[in-house]
C-alpha cells in the first residue's frame, strides 16, 4: 500500500458514505467543486497548482487486492460494497484551471463530474493534493515578486517540509512560480528541475581550516563552486576566498558565488562585496540563505544589497505566514439538481460553474462567477481536462507553465504585485443568474429542513 | 525512485560534499546531533516523535541501480563517487530519545555516528522526518492536556495536510501523543490505529431530506452512527435525530453520536444536549469539528460544553501556530575530535552528548545536557537504537508509545501543563565538562580563523 497512490490514503466517511450508496442504489452524477472560502490575511491572490498531480492520481486509481482484503477483514464493509470498490475506476469529467492561474476566493480551482461514489470518494486525496501545491506556488510567487528580476531564488526547503511528498511537490510548485530551481535532487531525477547546492558548514568543520575545505571541494567539484563563508567569521572566510581563488585559478578552477546564511545580510553582503572587488574577484556573486521570505528579500535588495541569490527554505515550503488554506471541496450539483450548503459561516454556491476574467489595458480588471451555460466573456478559466475518465492531453511541460504563471503575474493589478494587502480586495463578482440559482435553492432547502 | 524512500530525497550539497570527501580520502568518523535551537513561542516542551521512521529509512537506505544511473547521466560525479554511492548502506551507531519524551531546546533528539559521509547524506530526511513527527507530537500533545480527560480527540486534517507522508505520519504523532484515533483509513491499514468516521455534508446534500440520509446511513452502517447535523440548521437537525432514533431503536439500531461542525458550539451543544436528552435520547454522545485547537477545545470545555469528543484537523496536522522547527543536525565531533560552530546566532555546542534529567516529587525538575562519559544521574535520556547500521530492538508498540508518553506527560510541571507560557522556562543546564569542551573548542577555533 503506497502512501503516494494508495486510494485507502483518504478518511474513512468517503468509504462509509459509499457503503450507503451502494445499499441505497444511489449512483447519479453530482458534481463537486474546490475552492477557497477565504485568502489568507497575508494573500491577495492565489497560483493554482496542483492539477497534474490530481490528474495523474485519478486515471490510476484503483484499489489493489491488499487494499480490498484488508477492507474485507475490517469488517466494515458489505460484500457488494467491496465489489464496488474493487471495479471503481474514476469514470467522470474534470473541469479545471490550468496550474498557475491567479485565483481568488470562492473560484472553483478543479470540478469533479463523475458518479457520487467515485466524485466522493477522492475528495480526501484532492483537497491534500490541491491546498498544498497551492499554497506553496502561491508564496513562492510573493518571492518572485519581491525579487522582482533582481535577485534569483532557489527552494532550499526539503528539510523543514511536512514530509518526503511536501518537499518534492513544494519544489515543483516554486519553480512554477518562478523559482530558478531547487536543492531537491529528486526533483531533478522526477521533474527535470534544476537543482544547486555546494556545502554546509559540516564540510568546513570537518576539515582543519577553512581555506583547506574551500580547495578540497573545489577540485572535487570544479564546475559548482559556491563557497560557503559564515561558518566561522564571515569577512575572514570572505578574504579566505579571495586568496583561495587566485590558487584555484591558476588551476583553470574559478569561483562562482559565496554564500552568506547567517548575521546582517545588508551589512554582511556589502562588506564581503568590497573584500571580494578590491581583491580582483568582481565576477564572485554573493548567495544568501537563512530565514528568508518575500519580506527580507524585498527589503534587502530594496535597501541595496549587493546581492544576486536567494535560498529560500522553510517559510516558503511550510507556506509558514499562512500553512492552510479555508478551503472545501462541495457537492454543487446532484442528479442534476442544484445543491449547497446553509451552515453558519459556511454557505457555498450551487450549481456547476465558470469563472469569466476582464482585462483592462493588459491588466487584470475584475472575475465573475457564473454558471458553466451563461458566458460572460470570451474565456472561461475552467476547462475540460478530463473527459470519461481519460484526460485529454499530455501533461504540460513546466517551462510552459512556468512561462504562463509569469504572464499571469504580470497581469496582476499594481496594488495585488505589493506584498502589503491592497486597499481593496480584487473585484470577483457573482453574476445575476448565479445569484438567483442561490437564492432559488436556498429556497427550496428551507421548504426541505 | 520512490520518495518515501528513495536516497536521492535529499539535497545536492549532500552528494557534492560526499564527492570532496570521496577525492580527497576523508571518511573519519562523525557525530551530528539534531536538536531544536529554541522552542517555538506557543511552545514549552516538545514531544520527541519520528525515530522509528528514521530507523527504517537508515536500516533500508540504498541507491537503486537507476537512482546511480541519474547520478551517472548527471555528469556532476566521478566514477569512483558513484562506486562509493553504490556501495553505501548505513554502518552507524544512532543514540536517540524515545518516541514521547519530553524535551526542550539544545537537547539532542537524536545522534548519528558514522563516516562522515554516510552520516551526512541522511541529514536532510532525517531533519525532514523528526521535525515534523515531533511538532504534531508536540501540538497534539497540548490539545490533550486541554481536554484533561473530559472529552476524546481524533485527528481529522489528512486533507490540509502538507502531502501524501504528512497525513499519514500525523495520524501516527497524535495517536502517541494521545489521541484515541483518526480518520485517515490508511493508519489503519499501516499501522493499526483506531480509525473513526461517519458522513460529509455531501451525504445529507444529496438526499432529498436530511431525516432520509440518516436513515440510509445507519442501515447501511449500523454499527457506526455517528450524525452530522449542521448542514442546513442544527437544531432542526438534532429534533430530525430524535425521531429517526425511535424508528432505528424498533430496528435494533442505536445512534451513537451527533456532529456539530460550524456555529457557536458553546450555545449548540447546550441546545442540542437538551434537544436529545428530552427526546429520550441521553446516551448520544455529541461529537464537534471545525477549526479546533487546544484553545478552543480547552475554552469549551471550561465553560461546560456538554461535548463528548473532539475532530482535530486543519490546526493540528500543519502544527499551524508553530508549522517549524528551529532546528539544526550539526556536526559535533569528526575523527575524535570535538567541532563547533561560531556563525552568528548559530552557536552549536560541540562533542558527544548526554541529557539527565532530575526529577522530584514526581515530576520533572530540571534537566542537564552534558557529555556521553559524565554521568549525571541513573537515567540517561538518550540511549542506543542502532549499533553498526543495525537496529537493537523491533520496534515498540504504538500502545506501549502513547503509555510512556502519557507517562511523560503527566511528569510536567504543573505550569508546563497549561497551554500558556510558563513564567520562567523550564531549566537545562550545561554541565561544567560540557561547558568547558565548548570553551576550548572555541579557543582552538580562534587560533584556526
Amino acid at each position: 500500500m503506497n502512501p503516494l497512490s494508495s486510494p485507502l490514503l483518504t478518511d474513512l466517511y468517503q468509504l462509509t458514505m459509499i457503503q450507503a450508496y451502494v445499499e441505497k442504489g444511489l449512483n447519479a452524477r453530482a458534481s463537486f467543486e474546490f475552492f477557497a472560502r477565504s485568502l489568507p490575511e497575508q494573500r491577495s491572490f492565489l497560483v493554482a497548482c496542483g492539477l497534474e498531480s490530481c490528474i495523474q492520481f485519478l486515471e490510476c486509481m484503483r484499489f489493489t487486492d491488499s487494499e480490498l482484503d484488508y477492507l474485507s477483514r475490517s469488517g466494515r464493509f458489505s460484500p457488494a460494497t467491496i465489489r464496488y470498490l474493487g471495479d471503481l475506476r474514476f469514470s467522470g469529467d474534470v473541469y479545471a484551471m490550468p496550474e498557475g492561474s491567479i485565483c481568488f476566493a470562492d473560484e472553483p480551482l478543479i470540478r469533479i463530474e463523475a458518479p457520487i461514489g467515485e466524485a466522493q470518494l477522492v475528495e480526501t486525496r484532492l483537497i491534500n493534493l490541491i491546498q498544498y501545491q497551492t499554497l506553496v506556488a502561491s508564496k513562492a510567487a510573493r518571492c518572485v515578486l519581491a525579487a522582482d528580476g533582481r535577485a534569483t531564488l532557489i527552494d532550499f526547503g526539503l528539510r523543514r517540509a511536512h514530509g518526503a511528498e511536501a518537499g518534492l511537490l513544494a519544489a515543483r510548485a516554486s519553480y512554477i512560480a518562478g523559482f530558478i530551481g531547487t536543492s531537491t535532487v529528486l526533483a531533478d531525477a522526477l521533474f527535470g528541475i534544476p537543482i544547486f547546492g555546494t556545502m554546509a558548514h559540516s564540510f568546513i568543520q570537518a576539515h582543519d581550516s577553512e581555506q583547506d575545505a574551500f580547495i578540497d571541494f573545489c577540485l572535487a567539484n570544479p564546475n559548482n563552486t559556491t563557497l560557503l563563508i559564515d561558518t566561522y567569521d564571515t569577512l575572514a572566510g570572505a578574504r579566505t576566498v579571495v586568496e583561495v581563488s587566485r590558487t584555484l585559478a591558476s588551476q583553470g578552477i574559478r569561483v562562482q558565488r559565496v554564500r552568506l546564511d547567517s548575521g546582517d545580510f545588508l551589512a554582511l553582503s556589502r562588506e564581503v562585496r568590497q573584500i571580494l572587488d578590491r581583491g580582483g574577484c568582481q565576477d564572485i556573486q554573493i548567495f544568501v540563505s537563512g530565514n528568508m521570505d518575500e519580506f527580507s528579500i524585498r527589503d534587502l535588495l530594496d535597501a541595496g544589497a549587493p546581492v544576486d541569490g536567494f535560498g529560500v527554505g522553510t517559510k516558503l515550503i511550510t507556506s509558514a505566514d499562512a500553512p492552510y488554506l479555508e478551503c472545501a471541496y462541495k457537492l454543487t450539483e446532484y442528479a442534476g439538481r442544484a445543491r449547497m450548503k446553509t451552515s453558519t459561516g459556511k454557505v457555498s454556491l450551487p450549481g456547476r460553474k465558470q469563472i469569466f476574467r476582464a482585462h483592462h489595458e493588459g491588466r487584470m480588471a475584475g472575475d465573475t462567477i457564473t454558471l458553466m451555460d451563461d458566458p460572460h466573456g470570451a474565456h472561461p478559466l475552467l476547462v475540460p481536462v478530463m473527459i470519461g475518465g481519460k484526460r485529454l492531453a499530455p501533461p504540460r511541460t513546466l517551462a510552459d507553465i512556468a512561462r504562463a504563471t509569469q504572464d499571469q503575474l504580470a497581469a496582476l493589478p499594481v496594488e495585488l504585485r505589493r506584498l502589503e494587502p491592497p486597499s481593496a480586495p480584487y473585484p470577483v463578482r457573482v453574476s445575476a443568474a448565479l445569484e438567483s440559482l442561490r437564492q432559488a435553492t436556498a429556497h427550496a432547502l428551507a421548504g426541505v429542513s
